[in-house]
């Protein structure tokens, strides 16, 4: 287990307790056109905390011009009744995200930069060195209201631009999050191009370079194997993971593709395992299935569709003559 | 590796041959209600060996009145264009599909015997006992034919009438195939109950019992959890699974589930991992694309939509600021 923030390399063992980061209303929203209600997302938020997530990112301090979607960020944090033990979190770009984060019960400011040179340009218009220059007075203005910092990597197993990523480029960025005083490190597999061999490789450079980083592993499920690389993660001692409801979400660059792995499934695959996730995975679903509803189109997730493993059905129920 | 016919319990080594059974033609197909016209089954058969597949579960000699779907196993068989290494198979329930598939180029004769008597009450209306009762002459056709026979064991990871299914049961049933002198064994993950702690339960009694049988694991992904279950095959030595292109088929007892698990993801993550398929991805994609236009809907596929992991985009690509 990742204790005391080491990224180990033995494998988590069955019973050990798992951290799960909801983060669908800020990665699954944020790419939803329809602007959704505002109370529906704090409703949303609510009916996740009682189905037992203690960590959630509600939602993103970026420009309300570039995502009008989670122009509502503080009201919805607002709304958010946070029982204890539940941490908060919203991505910061920057000084005046953190200036408007501050002032909210965010618990967490999560910092971002993508590991590719070509990626970053696109996505915040800047380069990785003036992407990184926006952080200390972010971290400085967290300290003084109090709230921790995550430092997230963007693009860490792959770019859509140029490809492969090199482990170097992500650890050159762990390093200076790390030279921040930031123990947390979120690594973000932006368009689904993780893979079980990308994920190890990662992990080694990281272990070796940043020791002492927990390491929370953000996977989408773009090409179909976001729960295997879950497995890959918890057999490298990996216990922190990022998932959106329902699988909320989807890749700008593949129209069809899914998003960030589904947080259902992967309740459901680690209770199965025989780890501790503290969530009540009926209720879990019953949230599912109104963030389906909420979105008005048919969400990924396949646990919401197939029920718990044991769902029993009756004799009278269809079946075919199948092996 | 799974060498000899045995089931050992060592991780598949980088660089391994994974050997893929296409079971699209017969697993998928079944449960579709508008029948697919004959030549549009045979060119996607035909598709899949030019893509490299060398083993696929072409039909079922079930009676017609039951699927009417497989009514024309005989002619697709013979429209099958069969090359060197390519190895088909299709389902016989009893002594009278044996004798329809004896006149085919079939290679291997697959048997299913559900491990849960409800189960098999409800699918093929007989008790285990009168199931296991029907094989005997189904072998000495399959052998006078000169053909192979695999043994398949449905419902192995979990019943949807029953719940849980003791791995005794499913010993049960593989001892029965191996004093037949049947040395193949498919366990059939029937409704996608299957888990990481029930594969490991189910290989650890198979590989006590029977060790000397060859097991081929075939998934659903009924839950959203197949290919994390195959991640647990490859550490467990399995070197054969079962997979159907785009993800096709479903499940009775789940409205909008998926089915098997879908063979180019299985693809792309082996050959992501380091293992040997000898497939060709690109193909492959294209033969998913084919069969979703076939079938007429939306497949469950996802390496189909956002297409392999190097798939480059220009920067003028859509994207969104996202972490």
């Amino acid at each position: 287990m990742a204790q005391n923030g080491e990224i180990i390399a033995m494998p988590v063992p069955d019973g050990a307790a798992i951290e799960i980061c909801e983060v669908g209303p800020r990665d699954g929203f944020q790419i939803e056109k329809a602007i959704i209600p505002t109370d529906r997302k704090i409703a949303i938020v609510n009916e996740l905390i009682d189905a037992g997530l203690k960590k959630i990112q509600v939602t993103s301090f970026v420009s309300p011009r570039a995502v009008p979607q989670l122009a509502d960020a503080a009201e919805v944090l607002a709304g958010v009744e946070k029982k204890p033990g539940v941490v908060l979190s919203a991505l910061v770009p920057n000084a005046k995200g953190a200036e408007r984060a501050a002032k909210t019960q965010v618990d967490i400011m999560g910092l971002f930069c993508s590991a590719s040179e070509a990626h970053s340009l696109k996505n915040v218009n800047a380069s990785i060195e003036a992407t990184l220059a926006r952080f200390p007075p972010v971290v400085e203005i967290a300290k003084a209201a109090g709230k921790r910092v995550q430092g997230g990597v963007a693009t860490v197993f792959g770019c859509p631009f140029e490809g492969e990523v090199p482990p170097e480029a992500v650890v050159r960025i762990a390093r200076f999050y790390r030279d921040l005083g930031i123990v947390d490190l979120n690594l973000g597999d932006t368009t689904g191009m993780a893979t079980p061999a990308t994920v190890k490789a990662v992990l080694a450079a990281l272990r070796q370079a940043v020791p002492e980083m927990a390491v929370t592993l953000h996977f989408h499920n773009t090409r179909g194997v976001g729960l295997a690389n879950v497995m890959v993660g918890l057999s490298e001692g990996i216990t922190r993971y990022d998932s959106s409801i329902g699988g909320l979400g989807g890749c700008p660059f593949a129209a069809g593709a899914t998003g960030n792995i589904c947080t259902e499934d992967l309740v459901y695959l680690l209770q199965e395992s025989g780890y501790r996730t503290g969530v009540d995975l009926d209720r879990l679903i019953g949230v599912a299935r109104l963030t389906q509803d909420v979105i008005g189109r048919e969400l990924p997730g396949q646990v919401m569709k197939a029920g718990p493993r044991l769902t029993r059905h009756g004799l009278d129920d269809v079946s075919t003559a199948a092996g």
